[in-house]
């Protein structure tokens, strides 16, 4: 059988022409002007919406607005589009099993190359991630270019900690720093993939020199190396993960004062924004990346400096699954003035909307914990969440308080925790009704699952 | 800076002309002639050497022989090179850490991109497996076009149960598998990285349709399958691995009658044969991997049908660790006869001349065990494998007997084991001189540390 793979199936020099990394990335928007920048975003919308009507998911979305193709004729008609969510999406996974109908897969003998994988965290049913190859390698190169932006050099040795399997992480990321920056890469994974102790061992015997993945565990890594007696003899002198809330003081004391960057992205859309080598704000990639702030209940443009919903469309993403005007429900604001390049900056992550928890790098939904402790005989299927940080460590944890009637096994429901929200948590048992002052069940329509204590 | 990336550093349509795949691969080896084989092979050949001449570790390898370039003129001068194995890698690594000399990487800022991996068992320091794109990509290639030749089509669902991490295996077929069929692909890796439970659950909710890995543990898989009730659900038809002395009719049971394929390959050198669609016989990638069978003792070429060490050199691999005569120490012997196409065909793997262990997959060498317990008060030092297999799941066991003085932790030590083996063991405690009578350590000049028991 003959068909295109994923070599031929795009133009990797044309994608490095359109989306330039290294020297020609800074040449090209330190110069430019937001007219020239909009014109070109305005250009890839288009071509992108043409791409989003073949798709039934789409068509379903805005048809049922009453959209028609004509009605959107630039990039200043995006907010006649209504936005979407994951929950749109599982619907979608739902209605039409395993993949749903986002993401324009050819059927049958005539699927076009496609990367598959799942979200770290679910509510059930795992949420497919699908990329063709050039949606993938745009996403690739936008972490790639970043690295590089910030400083990342040919000879310098990259460990990452994200983890491989099913999730998206560990693998896109290695294929940023394998296929756009010339960096030797690890792909030590998480903590399960690779001991702790071994990875400070590979970053000894290695000659590491940059760190990437969730700071938590980057943060705990230099712990171990220092019980090992290695930190002297590891000389990282970059981290760049997710430090959103997170502090970045304490992550590069830990590593004798490493420089610590910051960046953020979604599964769905790649990375979205990372700070520049100034670290101040985090610039969004608007070459590929067009990024929305609404206004968390209207749904209406918030101004500089106000609060938002990151609501993204993937101008770059026209082959499988386009994004377009994907509220994230993650909240940040728009810095004001501008920085050494054409593109806006914000403030990175500072937040959810609603009240998805990472743990260690996995989203956890407290409200998935309902579906894994019903129809048990030694529950009442009432329970509530305690997060907590360590102020040592920095280390979050949750307390999954449940109700028994007795005769649980503590150590049980913690593994089938651990198993259905794939992080481990820890349990602790209360008698029926004793969780009730917490959840305020008696009195809110929609009780409380999850107390955040971190501030405390 | 600028440099070149992994796209720019090699030409993928010429390597999809230079290697073709699907209908295109069988076309072009069915009705070629050896000589014409022959001149394909001589010409790449001629290639590798010229790169081969560059790097360091082939320079040492060669000069002490006192062969000059120009004593090599054409392919059937290859029998003038040394054979060289992993104990000379490890040796480069040891003498020029952390690489080796052995891969020809650009120093300092000049790199050029390179892929970085570690082999899967080790004694002590871990052996750096390194690509360039063009030599990692033909080995992808060489993998993707084994799959489809074997049946595999672009509406297979296929799971991989390879491992992910520092490990080569998972990345490598993944990339095979994304890079060149368009089967959509779940990288589940190893039970680690996604539980048994969530393996089974997985082929169920997307429809896998073809398993890939080690097939003691897709056997055990089946079993999983069955005591969950997800047996019936999922329709496995095709599975390939490495069947080597595996028992094939029993991994095709489990799995309800579905179709097992073997292939043979290390990390140092991809993929070197696999079974055709007829399944008689392993079909050497002649195109790309030239092999040598030859005498364990004497080292030199046996006949059909006579057993030897295979000895690799991978004629598509001129630009980054080239392998030129690589003694694998795996045994096989050349199959009589023509099978479809023009490439010789082999038994497949039928043993090591050497006495490492595959245990679920992870290389085990028993002689490592006597670093990860030295300089221990409680233990003597001396010990012994014995190597057990299961009839009822066909798996292998390890169990490490230790002398003892008294005072060791039978669980500390088998954590100790477990974290220096990179898997499981059993532990077994004898008092001091018990194993004496199993080594023969008195008697034998080297020890024996391994006891297989497998075939009783």
């Amino acid at each position: 059988m003959t068909f295109p793979t994923y070599f031929e199936a795009f133009d990797a020099r044309q994608m490095l022409a359109d989306y330039p990394i290294g020297e020609a990335f800074v040449q090209r928007y330190t110069g430019m002007s937001r007219d020239e920048l909009r014109a070109l975003q305005n250009a890839r919308f288009l071509k992108l919406m043409a791409r989003g009507w073949q798709i039934p998911f789409y068509q379903r979305l805005w048809g049922n607005q009453g959209i028609e193709s004509g009605d959107i004729r630039s990039l200043d008609d995006i907010t006649k589009l209504p936005v979407y969510d994951k929950a749109d999406l599982m619907a979608s996974i739902a209605d039409h099993p395993p993949y749903g109908d986002f993401a324009g897969l050819g059927a049958g003998g005539e699927r076009s190359p496609v990367i598959f994988h799942t979200t770290s965290g679910t509510t059930g049913r795992p949420q497919a991630l699908l990329f063709g190859p050039k949606g993938r390698e745009v996403t690739n190169l936008l972490v790639g270019r970043m690295y590089r932006w910030q400083g990342l050099r040919p000879d310098d040795v990259v460990q990452s900690v994200y983890g491989h399997g099913m999730i998206n992480g560990g693998h896109y990321i290695r294929e940023a720093v394998t296929h756009f920056t010339n960096s030797l890469f690890l792909s030590a994974g998480t903590g399960i993939e690779t001991r702790s102790a071994n990875q400070v061992q590979l970053m000894a015997d290695f000659g590491v020199t940059v760190l990437v993945g969730f700071v938590d565990y980057i943060r705990k890594l230099a712990e171990v190396a220092r019980d090992a007696g290695l930190i002297e003899q590891i000389g990282i002198r970059m981290i760049c993960g997710h430090l959103g809330t997170e502090d970045r003081a304490s992550t590069e004391a830990a590593w004798g004062g490493a420089k610590a960057f910051d960046w953020y992205g979604v599964g769905d859309t790649g990375s979205i924004a990372g700070e520049g080598p100034e670290r101040d704000g985090l610039y969004v990639w608007e070459d590929a990346q067009y990024l929305e702030l609404l206004d968390v209940d209207t749904g209406t443009p918030v101004g500089t400096g106000e609060t938002g919903d990151m609501v993204v469309t993937c101008l770059f993403k026209d082959d499988v699954a386009p994004c377009i005007r994907f509220n994230t429900h993650d909240i940040t604001h728009e810095l004001g003035g501008r920085g050494e390049i054409a593109f806006k900056r914000i403030a990175g992550f500072k937040g959810r909307s609603d009240n998805m928890v990472k743990l260690r790098g996995i989203n956890v939904f407290p409200h998935a914990i309902g579906a894994i402790i019903e129809n048990r005989s030694d529950l009442t299927g009432e329970y509530v969440c305690r997060l907590t940080r360590d102020p040592a460590t920095q280390r979050d944890d949750m307390l999954v308080v449940l109700e028994s009637r007795g005769g649980s096994d503590q150590a049980q429901l913690a593994a089938l925790l651990r198993q259905g929200l794939n992080v481990e948590v820890q349990v602790a048992l209360v008698a029926p009704g004793e969780t009730a002052t917490l959840t305020q069940i008696d009195v809110r329509q929609k009780p409380i699952r999850l107390i955040d204590e971190r501030g405390l």
